[in-house]
């Protein structure tokens, strides 16, 4: 079958399941999530083996040691599964608050409503996890979805699936809630992108190719999970024991994620007693430095940066450093190279804080802590989608209430225009 | 010069200004407003003069009578205008406001705040007050726009653009908030829709081919503004007087506007009593109607209603109407047919309404009040972009604070992650 008709099936499909689900109550939504939670727990045996399918073909799809990592499926991951699905059913209910009511002056009732999008179409690489994850977000939030992973993971998600569908159908909700695409050609990905009037929204999660190839073929909303190239400002009245702390942090806590520091920019009025030792230090926990000329020359350990280095997401033990004449310096640096993702300022002064905050064109903007706050967690939102890196709709961490619209309902009592 | 290169400088200019305007206080673009109200009022003989050139050519651009229309710009149009441009100064200020903000139990502050967009882009037909309103609601939430019109009213968008430029300019805002583009071949639209990391979002207004076209090229965000293929429902329960009331002021108090009812759907359980009726009060009202078979066998002077019929906004005095057999047949129709805009119930059982604004699925949901209600104005939102018949970030009627979005500003004394 053509990508474009079988995708429009599965998604026919998914659109009959979200409308059932847009009349179900949220206690029975959670317990679709309980019982999802229990029958992953006891189907570990199961899930394990279809893994062991995947991670048996890691030569044929040249999987390096960090994506093998990312596959696997350890007990320990299973149970972290099941557990954030407990966690999403705790959370409270986005679906069916009240946004705003008003009474107009003519007697007319006007409400805007949280409800759900519809269908959510969600696009990712190797982690299985994220089919678990994502599919209980949609479902707390009342939408079906339509997942479609790496075929790295291909056994893997199917299994995940199977368990989550057959839990749905044991809490009478509908399965084709949560459906996974058994297909991983790419011209699924671009129906996918296409299919207007039965997918609400796409989400792709993964690589920069993956993300821009959804861009060019969509013509339905697209949130963008771009990566993250975050940047962390040493601003001329920081305190400087607090930076070193921020960027130790921030570059070395877990180098592989999006919100780790990528850029370093330091002011040129701090960089002659910050540079050397924090430099140091750094290449003490052995991160590799990349520097602009002023910088080399304060720290002589130092390679030369490339404007490739300023762009880079580097998600390993790579730090750029720049020294830079003003906190407008910084902002510039940062509006013109960053992924919009994430970028903090070290300063005791409230004024450099406030036009930092406000020049910055990021999702995030940190004020003397790390950018590994950046996190739906930490923000307090539960589990996440993602991490927006768009402007639209949602921005930054996206928890189960940016799966939701709104609708705006009128009561009158045969009110007509005049 | 090329369409592309042509549009990046303006963009450019636009994006540059926007980092300007994202710095300035309310109060001073609520300055900019008034000075721009002002200064249209001094100029009502200049934009009349290029109205003129307009309205001279409107053979050769073959425009219909409502088309001349719209494109004439009369005393009242213009003072229409500056009193809407003085609207949206006296409007609370969208930007800055704190959406949430919480104390994480590790000492963490997490403030979404609302920012501005950025660079809008507007693409629209006809109408020359949309260059006021539209540059005036992207000042007021703080946003820069760059405008591109229809071709047959580009010597009125100049005019106006630069009345609105100069106030800018004598208000100590920059000008380029405002781009009016002088260009008007379709590769300009393209490559608007794909000016990626220069224009934040498009709104296209328009006819439905001109919003396909957009979408199809978009590589950015796109808020679609379809048409509005409304339709009111009388169910069972419904009081009939009001029932008539509602239909006429739906159908005939404005033809010609997106509000406007375009299908009637009767429950068969109340055709026999209502049907002969309200069609006979409709064909007074010199309404055409299209009927399915069973409403024709009910009133005879009606032609029969073809598929297209169901999918049409007539924008005019013709109704298409249809008997169905139960609410949910009311709410399948709807959802196959309408675009998403503005559906009415009428009916004196509460669950029924209820169930009606659950399961339909469009921007507003009016129970027992006329569809012409569903308006930026009416609900309290004072001027509007348009009305979104999209889902995602703004859905319905679009204020200046759709023309908003957030960041994440994160407060800490030191904080890193553990």
């Amino acid at each position: 079958m053509d990508a474009e008709t079988y995708v429009k099936q599965l998604a026919t499909a998914a659109r009959a399941a979200a409308a059932e689900l847009a009349l179900t109550r949220g206690a029975q939504r959670n317990d679709g999530l309980c019982s999802a939670a229990a029958a992953i727990r006891s189907a570990a045996a199961d899930l394990q083996a279809a893994n062991e399918k995947d991670l048996a073909r890691k030569d044929e799809f040249a999987l390096t040691d960090a994506m093998v990592d990312r596959l696997t499926l350890t007990d320990k991951r299973i149970e972290g599964m099941a557990t954030a699905l407990e966690q999403i059913a705790a959370q409270d209910d986005p679906v069916g608050k009240t946004i705003s009511a008003t009474n107009r002056p003519n007697g007319l009732r006007v409400e805007k409503r949280r409800v759900p999008i519809g269908v959510v179409g969600i696009i990712f690489e190797s982690r299985p996890n994220v089919t678990a994850d994502v599919a209980g977000l949609c479902l707390k939030s009342g939408n079906a979805c339509i997942l479609r992973g790496g075929k790295e993971a291909m056994h893997s998600n199917q299994a995940i699936a199977t368990v989550v569908r057959e839990a749905l159908t044991a809490a009478d909700l509908p399965a084709d809630a949560a459906i996974m695409i058994d297909r991983t050609d790419h011209d699924i990905v671009t129906a996918m992108a296409r299919a207007e009037g039965l997918i609400d929204l796409i989400i792709p999660r993964g690589g920069e190719r993956l993300i821009r190839a959804v861009v060019e073929a969509a013509t339905i909303p697209v949130i963008k999970h771009y990566a993250g190239n975050c940047h962390v400002y040493i601003h001329s009245a920081a305190d400087l024991d607090m930076a070193e702390s921020i960027v130790m942090n921030a570059k070395c806590q877990r180098p592989g994620v999006c919100n780790a520091a990528e850029t370093l920019l330091v002011d040129a009025a701090v960089a002659e007693d910050f540079l050397p030792t924090i430099c140091h230090k750094l290449t003490d926990a052995g991160v590799e430095l990349r520097g602009c000329q002023r910088s080399r020359k304060l720290f002589k350990g130092m390679k030369a940066a490339c404007e490739d280095d300023w762009r880079t997401e580097f998600l390993d033990l790579i730090l750029a450093v720049k020294v830079v004449d003003s906190l407008s310096d910084a902002v510039t640096h940062i509006n013109t190279f960053s992924s919009a993702h994430t970028e903090a300022i070290v300063t005791g002064d409230l004024a450099a804080a406030d036009e930092f905050v406000a020049r910055v064109d990021s999702s995030s903007v940190m004020v003397n802590a790390s950018t590994r706050f950046s996190d739906g967690g930490e923000y307090g939102l539960g589990a996440e989608v993602g991490i927006s890196t768009d402007k639209l709709h949602a921005r930054g961490p996206m928890g189960a209430e940016d799966l939701t619209t709104y609708k705006w309902i009128v009561t009158g009592r045969g009110h007509v225009r005049t």
